[in-house]
């Protein structure tokens, strides 16, 4: 391709639109509907409910050890549509680029978009590109929204969550948010710190299949952590959720990072995990299926859900205490995924 | 609601970011599925092929005179899935906010997309909040996605504009774009400039009632404006179009004004006007339709499909020459929509 960054050209919806459009992203994410170049993508319909989602990634660095902003922008909105039960169908991809971009960075973001819309097997069927005047933006925000089909038997929400229910972590806590603070604040530490973004569709269809009542409530916990998400839980189900301290799982790169800057790994977000609320006399079975995934093989129970005061989650701690689990307020770092 | 501003914390997933969605979003953009407060929103599924489709709006000012940043947001994606026959069925909204935004003119949008969203009967039914840094955004950008239905038989697309097709606009060109440059130039000009954004799936609806087969191709003359269209049209179809000067719809004012700016009504962008391709023996009964719809009471036809270069456009002027409207290569001025 000619150009070398991005000019405020290339979103005028002229020439320049349509030499982006050819030389980029036909070029990398080619299928036979985005190819027809039309405003909006014709898809056959499926059977089942559908399931509609969409988030915008502003993340800061766009690269980062164990991924970047493209494979995030994939796997966020796979994993919020998996989140609900659904079979990740397709995705849109909207660029918000800032004049002056280098080319070359955007490209490698594009086939890093590619890349992970052909491991997911989530095809890109529509898109549209603004460039934003320099200073106007920051190099480039995606939002990605995605459709997917849910059988009609399958209802998994927060608000199914029950007492007695118990709480599985399909994975190790905080890898994605360390790994983007310790990058920002260019601290070195010791360790192979690294984003854990991954779709998570996979796991989902295995447990569904396997234990398709079971699963109550599916939940990624992004922004907030698993703290924050299971505040969410606890105050639509009106009960109180008890985590074992020794039972959340992280990495230990992760912890010694998180003792280093004084953080807690439930607040961090993840990117490639999800917390399933699941019958308990189903949960053994459930952990089992998906430890037997690659995305949950370090699954762990790490709680149950109780009666008690409405929306709180608690702690035991192992000397035999028990703190609050208060939510986020604000933010550790802004501009995390 | 307490807050003046929006901070990073509006971003965190936290609790300041569940305040702003229930304080707010909810407030003004409540429906049964948006409240469900999920990632992902559960929608019944309907006949027919789906039709998706996603958009950015960048435009600056945000407010304007004839709307605004909101309601361009929601008829402009509208009209998107409208391009292409289908009945729009829910939108996501995405929003990526600069810290420091005043919160009144954050709920000033809102307010904006709820009513367009009410008058044209499509819900917002999923969203996701991002806020950047003070310096890295630009007040608002919104992101839309959206989602309908079209018949099976109805096969709407610029491949399928045939030689003898005439060529409808549904009303005057050049209104959105002369506005947003008189506005950003600080240009006041005589007369009554305003957008034209508007929804366009109730004339498209209508048309396809009436002549649910004569109508090949949609589309809406953005970006770009209908010179830029009507060339990708072109080069698709491999004909040849050919307009009439004479035929061509512009309000006095938004020719005064491109006379003192010295610009060329067909390339402005509109939002709230389609050209529709159609066959020749159906083009006046589909002008009739479209006359009889308050969106399209000024339509014209402009132009015919006819043999010749592959992908030109020529405009037949009053003094009998012929002259050739290339595609815009860049942009006349940047966020436009």
């Amino acid at each position: 391709m000619s150009v070398k960054t991005i000019l405020l050209d290339h979103g005028s919806g002229g020439l320049a639109s349509q030499q982006l459009i050819s030389e980029l992203f036909l070029k990398h994410l080619d299928n036979p509907v985005l190819r027809d170049l039309e405003d909006s993508a014709v898809l056959a319909n499926q059977e089942g409910n559908i399931v509609f989602t969409t988030d915008s990634y502003v993340v800061d660095p766009l690269f980062f050890p164990g991924g970047d902003i493209g494979k995030l922008a994939v796997h966020g909105t796979i994993n919020d549509l998996a989140m609900r039960g659904a079979k990740p169908y397709c995705l849109s991809l909207g660029l918000i680029l800032e004049e002056g971009l280098r080319f070359e960075e955007l490209e490698r973001v594009i086939i890093s978009i590619a890349d992970a819309c052909r491991e997911a097997q989530v095809p890109v069927v529509t898109g549209d590109t603004k460039v934003v005047p320099k200073g106007k933006g920051d190099k480039i925000f995606i939002n990605t929204s995605g459709l997917g089909f849910v059988d009609k038997d399958i209802d998994i929400s927060s608000k199914n969550a029950r007492e007695g229910d118990l709480v599985i972590l399909s994975g190790t806590m905080g890898d994605h948010g360390i790994t983007i603070m310790t990058q920002r604040a260019g601290i070195s530490v010791q360790g192979d710190l690294q984003s854990d973004t991954m779709p998570l569709h996979g796991l989902v269809a295995q447990l569904l299949r396997e234990l398709p009542t079971a699963v109550h409530t599916l939940r990624d916990p992004t922004r907030g952590g698993v703290a924050s998400t299971l505040n969410e839980i606890a105050d639509i189900s009106g009960l109180t959720i008890e985590l074992s301290d020794e039972a959340l799982p992280v990495r230990p790169s992760v912890r010694a990072a998180c003792e280093l800057l004084g953080l807690e790994p439930l607040y961090l977000a993840n990117e490639g995990k999800c917390l399933a609320i699941v019958d308990q006399d189903h949960a053994q079975e459930a952990l089992a299926v998906m430890r037997a995934t690659e995305e949950g093989k370090e699954a762990a129970i790490i709680g149950r859900l109780v009666a008690g005061k409405t929306g709180r989650v608690i702690i035991n701690t192992p000397v035999g205490g028990t703190r609050v689990v208060t939510p986020l307020h604000g933010m550790p770092l802004p501009r995390i995924c």
